[in-house]
């Protein structure tokens, strides 16, 4: 897992990993969880209440392996978990999880945005990022970043079998950002692609508002591919 | 010019613009320049000193377009400004020249990076941007930030015939980010998208710190493709 890697390619296995999503009642949170359900992994959707987050689950095509609990149940019995919680959410849900989440590997996918009459822009993180106010909060986590620009509406549309687009993953623990992007790769047309240092991960959350003006502009559901890898 | 634009091709014919770089003389500059004329366009390159900026222009392929000049005059003489100087004279340069910008279409490329041991990361800018800084000092031009990923390697390149990426159009004016995105689709391979408002252009420029990660560990030259547009 040490040498240097020269394609996105080379990645653990990672099948049979169950993952968690916190915040999976939203739309990302419930697209991902169907995504990596259709993949073959047992998911957990987490939510305040138990009930809310298993109507998400039921919510989803019928006979996939989703199951919803509490936030903490949903830490406490999943391999890896993802952060899908609205931002305003962000720093309380994780204050209350750190014991649950504590030597797991956390996928932070929340994008610091406000949204105004001209369409929407970055919010100031005072950790420089979600990611990283996320990896201040778990000191004892393995925090990585990922999935920020993956469409939610695409991800829920039964019409689209692929994605057409790469993850960028950042993280400073190199066997983390390997599993996610190995994850990443699940889904079917997604590529998980090494992104840099978690300290690179304010520009990728904010670069979401760019991805929105592009989809006004375009009428489109745009993503990103990085070329010459 | 102000109707809704659902493709990145439907743009201005941009023939015949002259085209001046100021700070052509560094590798993006000189790049961009050497790509310009390819395309047909009279590229003026502009340096603090005349001789630099020659020196820079006789540097590229024999019988382009491409002469040099003083910034001031490769400022007067052009339809087009690209600003492509290092970031830490940035401000100084474009005070240097508000009158000679007036009334132009600026395109903003610089990115304010640091670096050290690992790797690059975003300077912190007062005005939110670089570009933002450019539209704040030159009040009376118009701004536009572009350009931002294109590696001067493979502009540089004379085996690269095509350039495999996306330039991402950033501005408030329709009709100059239109003109813009024309430019960059001059430019065999690349494709001009707009890619939100100046307010949402330091992520952009921040953003060259992660291809900068991913050119490390890919060893690869990478650009941005948006997917579904």
């Amino acid at each position: 897992m040490t040498e240097r890697q020269k394609t996105p390619d080379d990645l653990p296995d990672v099948t049979g990993l169950t993952i968690g999503i916190l915040g999976g009642t939203g739309d990302q949170g419930k697209g991902l969880a169907r995504r990596f359900a259709l993949a073959g992994h047992q998911v957990i959707i987490g939510s305040r209440k138990a009930e809310r987050a298993q109507a998400a689950a039921d919510d989803l095509d019928e006979g996939l392996p989703v199951r919803g609990a509490e936030n903490p149940v949903a830490a406490t019995e999943s391999d890896v978990v993802v952060v899908a919680v609205p931002w305003d959410g962000h720093r309380a849900t994780l204050e209350s999880l750190r014991a649950e989440l504590a030597g797991k590997i956390v996928v932070d996918c929340v994008n610091p945005l406000g949204f105004d009459k001209r369409g929407s822009f970055p919010l100031p993180v005072e950790e420089g990022s979600a990611a990283q106010q996320a990896a201040a909060i778990l000191e004892e986590s393995r925090v990585v970043a990922a999935f920020h620009h993956v469409s939610a509406v695409l991800l829920l549309d039964p019409e689209v079998g692929a994605m057409d687009l790469d993850v960028l993953v950042l993280g400073d623990d190199r066997e983390a950002t390997d599993l996610v992007q190995a994850l990443a790769g699940r889904i079917p047309g997604m590529r998980g692609v090494y992104g840099g240092r978690l300290r690179n991960a304010g520009q990728v959350e904010a670069f979401t508002a760019n991805l929105i003006s592009i989809n006004r502009r375009y009428k489109a559901h745009a993503g990103l591919r990085v070329t010459d890898i």
